[in-house]
């Protein structure tokens, strides 16, 4: 019998799409852009619990009324190690009987440390139940390495109470050779504030945002959802496939230079969980805990991805995507991923660009060196960065994130009732705004009977800020922003990609001591923000685009 | 010395613009499709003072706190005979005289009936000050013919504040050839709700308009701004201008026909002040008071505009604008018109049509015949009816409609303070919805504990409606509505121009007597209505998308 490695575990999880479809291509992404990594990558399917258990997680800390929010405390606190444990009141399993347990009907279980959990019952109630069945029946080691927002004392708590037994000892898994994908992560902004380390997700402070119109790199958020690849730009090719003549291209990063004449696009970034945390103060959601500071903008240089899928033969329609997949990968290989409409990506106003520069700089690892897309007026989450390949299709995009996540619901429709079939994933963005200075409970100095107060405003799909509404008096007066923007000839209203920032002096009353501060944005279409977060709500913590609100002390 | 007849004073007072370019064009519209009336325009433009009356009137009328609308019940009311009697107290002015004071310098004078009016400090405050200009020194009577909301008792009151003087009796005017521009009005709809008989604005009962996916001509409202002109198909042609190479074309309905091929297209049009009753509620605004009906969907069918501008060898760019002119003209003949973005026009997914059908029958005379524009997702204002004129410039529309009207405005704005020129006019319009059945106000009944909802819902800019939720408990709970629509293959978000017919049942309370509903919208930019009309409130009350909410009693 083969020693029990996760080395060898790989052999027989790794899913079977991945094995008919895409391991030839990700053998070659590993061979090119991961060196070191595909020597070690001998991650298993099972420990895909890692999410089942971090959404019990979620599920606990919401009847707690706790936000959920993965924080470096958590994890420096001391861990129960019931995992290495012998639970002498259960069973005593070996991996042959746990490996039965691999179906609804058969019960799931799975393996941590000594422990057996079985997580049958759980699983519908999980966005990835369609992934959590491939770890059926195996070790959770390898997810967990990945997934680390879940090595928490409050998941070890809840993964306790399914346990059902107790490996055998012959059967334990040994570890010592599980990769550790994110030794190569690059380093960060100490300045930054971080909301999840690994993957990383981190904003400026505020403040910082609104200095520059062009948010420079070392300011603009990140938002990872797996380890950053590390890629070497002499081998780096991104695949071009047009599913319906069969047609692709692949092309290195010299042959794009060489085809297509690059073009710059000012254009804004938001992350869609972006100011969620002003959300979570209704009540508690999943995702990370952002600020209002997970956005940037910037100016971009890159080619038209409408000239690339011409040459791909590609003919417009109506209903076609475009899926954007990069090289990051989870422990099966499946990359990140996400889809545009092809209507979006073909139109040569719609501005969709593969971004080698930003500000005039390359891209950093963190930003999607060497190749991020850029689409611009839409959700973050598609603006694909370390791009690998293209894929035009009649479908969407079945990624996680493209069909389980980025998707807004009725205040009312919780985790258990979501139809995430009948909601559309995010592409253009809501209109938004936010006060960055001065900031919320902040003091503040009154001089000559005004107050300063800096902010951006943006609205996807194309659409211009056209003002931004401030009031002290909770909207008996409202005061206008100046704005700092793209001048209409250079972005006219629809192909407007870029923040606008707001500047304004309102005068406040010298007996007062204390001022809330509310702030709207109107663009080109005359949408405005919604009023507040209570009838937005929604449990995913997106689009969290209600008025910005704050209150100060004068001084 | 010249009979001072209304026929004579057209000869002095027509404004350069019209006499330099448009006379001659007009000059051919009145001949070709104003035949009777071409005999009898007569009027000068020294009624311009109708306007500053009217908004005069608005004026005393919101510091009174009552609504601007003129009813016809104020016009059955028995009118002050004030022009038509001398006021002994004060002098005597021969036309002469009248006539010096023509500008701001020399003070503007105008007269009605017997009566001199001295206008001056008012003319600042009047979004058409530049048109009042043009009237200055002379009559108001032929004015008064086409603007004939402004001949009511308030008005009259109003007019005799400004009042200096008495015309000498030799100089009274003969009105005996005044012609009557609206002698040929169509004959409308007993059931529509009337906003203003002249011009003629009406909407159907909203539980009308729920009926049909497809509105029926019968049931769709009617914003005229001026009186419907009587046009012969076999005289009618457009002329389109390419401002820039000077290329022009003047095509027949005929040519129209066997040069472009007819496309169908699904939209909703909606008058931007369409719900304007709601948010005056709020406080008086300017403007007619629409219900939530001056909206409807139709299946229009027509010629791309694209495809004649290709002729016109139009070249796409990101600034021009094309001006739209119907062949509705004022006392001076300037035609209604308005503008929209040229990429609108140039884009083939924009579908700009110049339409001749609508759900399969040749327009009435109310809705546009033969042709009027259909600019889908855009504010109803610029989907010119009488279409008589099409011209591509590098400048926006100097209409009144397009510089003075139908834009947006911070809710602290006012009328006095309004920077007109900083605000753009409204093109696509915001996301919005309303409760058509029940009405507000009235008894339902309860069956099986529920209540049934219906409504309509719709977002501009080709955004599709993703969602509807309802309320009946302010928000602690809401309840997602079933939609009709056409679907995602026909109709993608971003070319989505069609309304949503939305429908719902929600549960109620055995013991509540009386239920607040509240409905909003959701589009594809999840972009969703704002709460209150409060924080959206602005002077000209357009732009009204405030949740829908109705309260009703349950038997």
């Amino acid at each position: 019998m083969q020693a029990l490695t996760c080395r060898n575990l790989v052999k027989t999880c790794l899913r079977k799409e991945f094995q008919n479809r895409s391991f030839a291509n990700f053998q070659k992404f590993a061979k090119n852009h991961h060196q070191k990594q595909s020597q070690k990558l001998l991650l298993t399917t099972s420990g895909v619990l890692a999410a089942v258990i971090g959404a019990t997680y979620l599920i606990n800390q919401r009847k707690l009324g706790v936000v959920n929010c993965a924080t470096t405390a958590d994890k420096q606190k001391k861990k129960p190690l019931y995992f290495k444990t012998i639970r002498a009141d259960l069973p005593t399993y070996r991996r042959d009987e746990i490996r039965k347990h691999n179906s609804i009907e058969n019960r799931v279980w799975l393996t941590y440390g000594i422990g057996v959990y079985d997580v049958t019952d759980f699983i519908p109630r999980h966005p990835g139940a369609e992934n959590i069945m491939l770890g059926a029946g195996e070790a959770i080691e390898p997810f967990w390495n990945t997934y680390q927002q879940h090595n928490t004392i409050e998941v070890l708590r809840i993964l306790e109470t399914f346990r059902i037994g107790n490996v055998h000892p012959d059967d334990a898994l040994d570890t010592s050779d599980l990769y550790d994908p994110w030794i190569n992560e690059p380093k960060r902004e100490k300045k930054f504030i971080v909301a999840a380390e690994r993957p990383f997700n981190a904003e400026p402070p505020a403040e910082d945002l609104v200095k520059n119109f062009y948010t420079s790199q070392k300011d603009f958020y990140v938002r990872n959802h797996l380890p950053v690849p590390e890629i070497d730009i002499k081998t780096y090719e991104i695949e071009f496939v047009n599913e319906k003549s069969g047609k692709t291209m692949t092309l290195s990063f010299d042959e794009l230079r060489k085809r297509y004449k690059p073009v710059e696009v000012t254009a804004a970034i938001m992350c869609g969980g972006n100011r969620r945390s002003e959300m979570m103060e209704v009540r508690a959601v999943k995702g990370l805990r952002w600020g209002q500071s997970a956005v940037g903008n910037a100016k971009w240089k890159g080619f038209r991805l409408a000239d690339i899928l011409k040459d791909l033969e590609v003919e417009q329609n109506e209903t076609d995507h475009v899926h954007l997949e990069g090289l990051d990968t989870d422990p099966t290989y499946t990359p990140y991923a996400a889809s545009i409409p092809l209507n979006k990506a073909m139109d040569p106003r719609g501005d969709v660009i593969l971004a080698f520069e930003m500000n005039g700089e390359p891209l950093s690892r963190d930003h999607g060196f060497p190749i991020r897309v850029v689409t611009p007026g839409i959700v973050g989450a598609r603006n694909v960065k370390w791009l690998g390949r293209v894929v035009v299709s009649k479908d969407e995009s079945n990624s996680h994130w493209q069909q389980k996540d980025y998707k807004g619901f009725s205040p009312s429709t919780d985790f258990d009732n979501a139809e995430w079939e009948k909601s559309p994933a995010i592409q253009n963005m809501p209109v938004t705004s936010a006060i960055c200075t001065p900031a919320n409970g902040s003091k503040v100095k009154v001089k000559n009977g005004e107050i300063e107060l800096k902010g951006y405003a943006w609205s996807g799909g194309g659409n211009r800020i056209v003002r931004v509404d401030v009031t002290t008096d909770e909207g008996k007066t409202w005061h206008v922003a100046e704005l700092e923007q793209e001048d209409n000839a250079k972005a006219p209203s629809g192909r407007h990609w870029g923040w606008s920032l707001w500047t304004i002096k309102v005068p406040v009353d010298k007996n007062s001591k204390e001022l809330k501060i509310w702030a709207k944005a109107v663009d080109s279409n005359y949408n405005v923000q919604p009023e507040s977060f209570e009838n937005i709500f929604n449990f995913r913590g997106v689009l969290s685009n209600a008025y910005s609100k704050i209150k100060v002390q004068l001084t």
